[in-house]
């Protein structure tokens, strides 16, 4: 690497080459594979110049969430101006909510296209973190693909870090093919989870490469916790299902799981390991998470392509350590090519996704609560939602310690409508919406999804719809749609 | 014909093959290529039946909207229990409104696919409108693809009526390829709007068919009128919108159109052909309509792909006249390939829908007024707006003369949300909300496109959901959010 030994320097000089308004198209996805010290240090520099009365802010681009050695420490320091397409920190939150950083919420199969496509800002700057460049420029990737290859071709200008935990072993996990733009896209040439189509790295012009900083960090994920009761039920009720599609010949066996992130994600993925009614199982999905551990060590898992490899930091040291084995088993692709509408349905996807709320017509929430306040953002769910072969939405039907139903007259903010919802699943049983007109919708869904608590109410409203507006083909009466919702911010409960 | 001439049969003979509860599936697509004939005998059985003291319904399934000849008659007779994916029937309309037809709209690309893989019910009869049909089971259809393909698979029993007003001249105009369900899957091999890959006819086993009735009959379609000033003027907006983003660079030159239905769809295809800042003018779309023909007329049509050729009666009789020249510039294909994400997303279309309402966060309602009465159904754009390359939503900033704001606090109802929509465009200008935060989509919204008598309630909405819900990122005060909504159904006008 001897004519890039030049560019190699510190964090704090590496983020002094950063410009104030400037758009950076950064790696990472859902905490996996994000920059750490550049963030850092640039951080340190926002704060530092907010002394001397200077402003200094920067607009991020990413595949979605980084950790809080990233996005926290920019979003308390006050140097991020806009966001996009996702997030999960609670300062970036709180700075979002407050109306002080700008952010949209995007479908995370989208955002590389519509930066290439000139829809969005162009990054001037890539920071990617990854486990080697070249002198020729080949870049190779970290623990997640996400947009890097789109930033790392857009942008003028690129800063590494090179991330020494990753063994060189651990290059050849990523397949980093992204199409064409229109008019030149072709089909993408992938019918299996595990067909690789592109190159194991990214090659870029290396007078590109302003800056490369090493690191030896893991990335920031919370210790993996075993499933409580209520998520170890709506798995069961999930796997219950799966098999009866098989036994009734609606589904086919084989086809790959898509799994979202999150207790309920990971029990489902928990209970697959131990399920013997399952055979090998197939991952497509965004985030191959730590709950798919078990299903490759009981020899379970066929093979898992995602965006993003997910895991605690004994789970990394453990994977690190058997990577030349297990990358076998595993891919980690570009986020348009993991959440592509055209592969999801190609495959025929069995998707699962958590939902904030839901309501009785089909319509999910997966991001604002009580229509306002933003919680991550709609992710890739929707990317899946759509184009899946056959779809759950799950969640405990109580959230916040039961005062709050999760089920609910209408959304108070709509991710996903009712053409694109299918199966609903709480802990009180499963809804299976396909092919029902609303008012059947409704009724099911109070019946088998609504905890008992609620089941009078959302009847009532039910009713009174019915009643006020003279039938009408999705009965909902506006002035009490959100009735529920509103005594929750009165009161703090929804219940009466 | 010989092996099928004891199959030919009166319209009533046909009909009373039909058994009660029975799924059908009919060709058809917005108000083209519908069975005529065995739909009215139907009705008429129904009625017969009726007056005996017996209930007889059947559910239709259909690619889009059929003629009043067909889903008139029958939601009339009281002979229809469920219909999916779409109407545009007023009789229909009423008895889903008042909850006597089960109903559920549906994108239109996923219907077909829904079906041949169980997620709903599989029609048992197929009742198909074509051309002509060959002893060894050729069908060749006539003025629409839609879901044809699956339905003449997956039905038992075949109904033909063969429409005799379509010469042989006629046969080469469709494309019958779909693509095998998963894990059988294989890309869709079409990158070009005029790709042929399927054949012209669909090949069924002869002795599906249980009756061949001859009509001679056209589509029944209002005939075309031309483009009011507003209409107009929003055309304009949008092709000065196409040309600056053509100047940018961020649109390249000679990607596919996409239209839906309605005046404003129709100005816009009208004043393309008169707009000389635009080359040769490609279409791909579900509904080839009667604008078309003037981009044909001018020389400036390179070619158009479609699932239904929707004219008036005496535009029929002009295309049929010229088909064998004219067809050299049309395609018709299924629907589920007319809508599919992956060829969408491929072609990188710009995709043209008509809003029923549209909220200042950038969701849109295209079904459902107030939130429960049902207007047509979502249709295919959904599909569209999800997947093109660039989106427009479009609509005159006032309804039901000037009563109606189409610009809301928040939609009754949510088609679209506001991860799908890009361009919204009144009369009174337009709105381009790619990259931008919810605040700013609001502000954008109210100034650019709502109607100068509503911009001061919409703006106090806003302002005072920013203060109540302490800003949060996308502020929704719940209860005032359908307080223009309610307004409306207490005094018949949304302005105070």
């Amino acid at each position: 690497m001897k004519s890039l030994s030049s560019k190699i320097m510190t964090a704090e000089e590496a983020a002094s080459l950063i410009k104030n308004g400037e758009y950076i198209g950064i790696s990472g996805f859902t905490l996996s594979g994000y920059p750490k010290a550049v963030p850092e240090a640039l951080a340190l520099r926002v704060l530092e110049l907010r002394k001397k009365g200077e402003d200094f802010k920067v607009s991020i681009f990413s595949g979605a969430s980084a950790g809080d050695d990233c996005d926290g420490v920019l979003a308390r320091a006050g140097g991020i101006d806009m966001r996009m397409p996702y997030q999960s920190n609670s300062s970036l939150r709180e700075g979002i909510n407050k109306g002080v950083i700008r952010y949209m919420d995007q479908h995370l199969g989208s955002m590389g296209p519509m930066v290439r496509s000139g829809a969005l800002p162009r990054p001037t700057l890539a920071l990617i973190e990854c486990i080697a460049v070249t002198p020729e420029g080949r870049v190779y990737l970290s623990s997640s693909g996400g947009n890097s290859v789109t930033y790392l071709e857009c942008a003028d200008r690129v800063i590494l870090e090179i991330n020494t935990i990753y063994g060189e072993e651990f290059i050849g996990l990523h397949d980093t093919f992204i199409p064409s733009l229109p008019p030149f896209t072709r089909p993408i040439p992938i019918s299996k989870v595990d067909d690789r189509v592109g190159s194991v790295f990214i090659q870029i012009p290396p007078e590109k490469i302003a800056a490369i900083v090493y690191t030896e960090r893991h990335d920031k994920v919370n210790p993996f916790s075993p499933p409580d009761e209520i998520s170890k039920t709506i798995a069961s009720h999930i796997l219950d299902f799966i098999h009866v599609e098989h036994q009734k010949g609606r589904l086919p066996r084989g086809l790959p799981y898509q799994s979202g992130v999150g207790n309920v994600a990971n029990a489902v993925l928990t209970e697959m390991a131990l399920d013997s009614r399952l055979g090998k199982v197939n991952i497509y999905t965004e985030v191959i998470q730590e709950a798919v551990l078990p299903l490759l060590e009981s020899g379970k898992l066929g093979f898992a392509s995602g965006t993003a490899l997910t895991l605690s930091e004994a789970a990394q040291r453990q994977v690190n350590q058997n990577i030349s084995h297990w990358k076998n088993h595993f891919v980690l692709r570009q986020q348009e090519i993991s959440n592509s509408p055209e592969l999801i349905r190609r495959l025929g996807v069995i998707s699962m996704n958590t939902a904030l709320e839901i309501d009785l017509f089909g319509n999910v929430n997966s991001s604002h609560v009580c229509g306002s306040s933003i919680m991550n953002g709609i992710g890739g769910a929707a990317d899946y939602a759509r184009n899946c072969y056959l779809g759950f939405f799950m969640t405990p039907s109580l959230a916040k310690n039961g005062c709050v139903s999760t089920i609910v007259p209408l959304v108070s903010h709509c991710d996903h409508t009712d053409h694109d919802t299918m199966i609903f699943v709480t802990e009180q049983g499963v809804a299976d919406l396909r092919g029902l007109d609303p008012i059947s919708r409704a009724k099911l869904i109070i019946s088998n999804c609504a905890h008992p608590d609620f089941r009078a109410e959302l009847t009532d409203f039910l009713n009174f719809s019915i009643k006020q507006t003279r039938k009408g083909h999705l009965p909902v009466c506006l002035d009490r749609a959100f009735e529920m919702h509103l005594r929750f911010l009165q009161t703090g409960k929804m219940l009466k």
